[in-house]
């Protein structure tokens, strides 16, 4: 049995108190400074507001103040924080981690760098770690799984990935369920990239479901166009992959898996509509204004680091007309309208 | 413009008569010997019984025997049966194909030979055509387009495969439409592979949907589950590309594209989620009668023929949980459980 606190009181990081919890754990559940309202209706109903399914018995929740104490006596930290808060938890939390103790984030993103580099969210800390001369093992949890279907126990498939082996193995035996299904990898870099990079090509498909709705109305389903979008996602996927030097197939199949559930999990799904049937990037965030909206922010930093390694001469930005299209929708107000001849290839005359 | 001859009025041969008639070719319909009632309705009504749109004007409905005297004056053939009529085609129609006239299938399937070999049906009857001296270009379609959403004008990308650049550029310059687009490959056996691999895996995920309907109900979705297969779907569909010597990552693309549209096109989804429901495959079977179920007979082939390749040492039988489990199911009467342990890795202990 191990002492596990959560840091990031969203719908990710708590429901990972179920499988923790429910393995007989002690867990924590700590709210970042935003979730004093959360941790508050926790404490109350014991269930979290988002949630139609309390947490198991024994969970204790717990404001942003009492973290630093309770860093002292933990086996393992789950930072369940969105990429929103990313930085604040490299200046709020990393420097309070004792040395030794592992991170396993839940967190998924990339970050660009002026040269179209895009680095994990591992990279990131690890480079506050360095900064700060501590040494805390990084690992990060990829792979398709919904919060609100882990509450509610099917069975979700994910992968840990990191660089020790051992350690990676101690979190798979503190975390693993009847319905939770842990995979390992030492490719961080691999498993990060693929499952962020799936947000970003989630919103492809979601456009395409909302630029048939305009077209066909809502009363038929078309999944002609979203599978030809989604074959399209696979090529451009597997194409980044490889630029960032993981083109594995396992990461591309964690990658996919994610991106199967996210076409149908609710946020990225949401926008995806709202800008296919012809709302601005603008209106749809104010539509859905609340809501975490990560993909959008992926796209771009993606569709920037494509551009920047194609006019260094690096790839060929027409090997990525899916992500750049959805890149113009997001930053540039341009419509949406699949691309649809530069999917095919040889290119038609 | 061209003279286009359909042989098979199954829904897929038929809703390519729409892109190729309204591309302004001459396009004729001719029903198999089982199809007499269907060109007599369309004949009667200019539309297929199964479709809720009328065929483009212009189209011809032909009974079979008036095929052997079109085939004297046409340009090239699609042929449309289904993998249940694929020896038919070899004994009825081949021999009657002018020399040099292409035949561009739809029918999506694989043929095992007794050492575990898996042939594409254009691998089988390029044989044919070795035996009978005939020198016919044998392409075919693959890739995920469902016929009800080619009909309704949803935007639809596919692959012609062929050996000969130059007929496949005739056959997508005659086919494509701005609705219906055609990326073009010399990898027959990447190609047609992937595309029939997919029957088999969409099972695995369809099953998925019926195991969670057992356990949670109707009312709720659970995409986490379904998404885990789909890695795994894309762990062994790579894998047995690879086995069949065409790991190339736009053979995958194309045959992923094909399973997420297959998990929500119909027959397939529909037997797996019975079978996953607690069916037995002849349960499944005698409740969709008069449904066309290649998907039962490529899992089954490909499970015969893993396990062939495994017992000759060549692979590890391991390697492929879902379709091994899939294959149980539907030949020994296995009840549907997914092993979620054996979809992880390193193997939990």
């Amino acid at each position: 049995m191990k002492t596990i606190t959560i840091i990031g009181a969203g719908m990710m990081g708590s429901a990972l108190a179920f499988p923790a919890r429910e393995n007989g754990n002690t867990v924590r559940l700590v709210g970042t400074p935003l979730d004093d309202d959360v941790i508050a209706a926790c404490k109350e109903t014991n269930r979290h507001p988002k949630f139609r399914r309390d947490f198991p018995a024994g969970v204790t929740f717990h404001r942003f103040p009492e973290c630093e104490a309770l860093l002292c006596d933990t086996d393992f930290i789950i930072c369940g924080v969105s990429s929103f808060g990313v930085d604040w938890f490299a200046d709020a939390v990393l420097p309070t981690v004792p040395d030794g103790i592992p991170v396993l984030s839940v967190t998924k993103g990339l970050q660009d760098l002026p040269d179209g580099t895009l680095l994990t969210y591992p990279d990131l800390w690890q480079r506050k770690l360095d900064a700060l001369g501590k040494t805390v093992p990084l690992c990060a949890v990829g792979g398709p799984c919904t919060s609100y279907e882990l509450v509610a126990h099917d069975h979700s498939a994910v992968a840990f990935c990191g660089k020790d082996p051992g350690t990676l193995q101690m979190l798979r035996e503190a975390m693993r369920t009847a319905y939770y299904h842990i995979s390992l990898s030492t490719d961080v870099v691999g498993i990060e990239s693929a499952v962020a990079l799936k947000n970003g090509y989630a919103l492809g498909v979601a456009l395409t479901v909302g630029l048939c709705r305009v077209q066909f109305g809502n009363d038929e389903l078309h999944y002609n166009s979203q599978a030809a979008v989604f074959t399209q996602a696979v090529r451009e996927m597997s194409a980044l992959l490889r630029l960032q030097g993981c083109a594995e197939i396992e990461n591309l199949a964690v990658g996919l898996g994610d991106l199967y559930v996210t076409v149908y999990g609710g946020r990225t799904r949401q926008i995806g509509i709202l800008l296919g049937e012809g709302l601005s990037a603008e209106e749809a965030k104010q539509r859905l204004s609340g809501v975490t909206l990560e993909s959008l922010v992926v796209a771009e930093r993606v569709g920037r680091a494509i551009r920047r390694r194609a006019e260094a001469g690096e790839i060929d930005a027409a090997d990525f007309p899916l992500l750049l299209h959805i890149d113009e929708v997001i930053t540039k107000g341009k419509n949406a309208a699949l691309p649809w001849d530069r999917f095919t290839f040889p290119a038609e005359k």
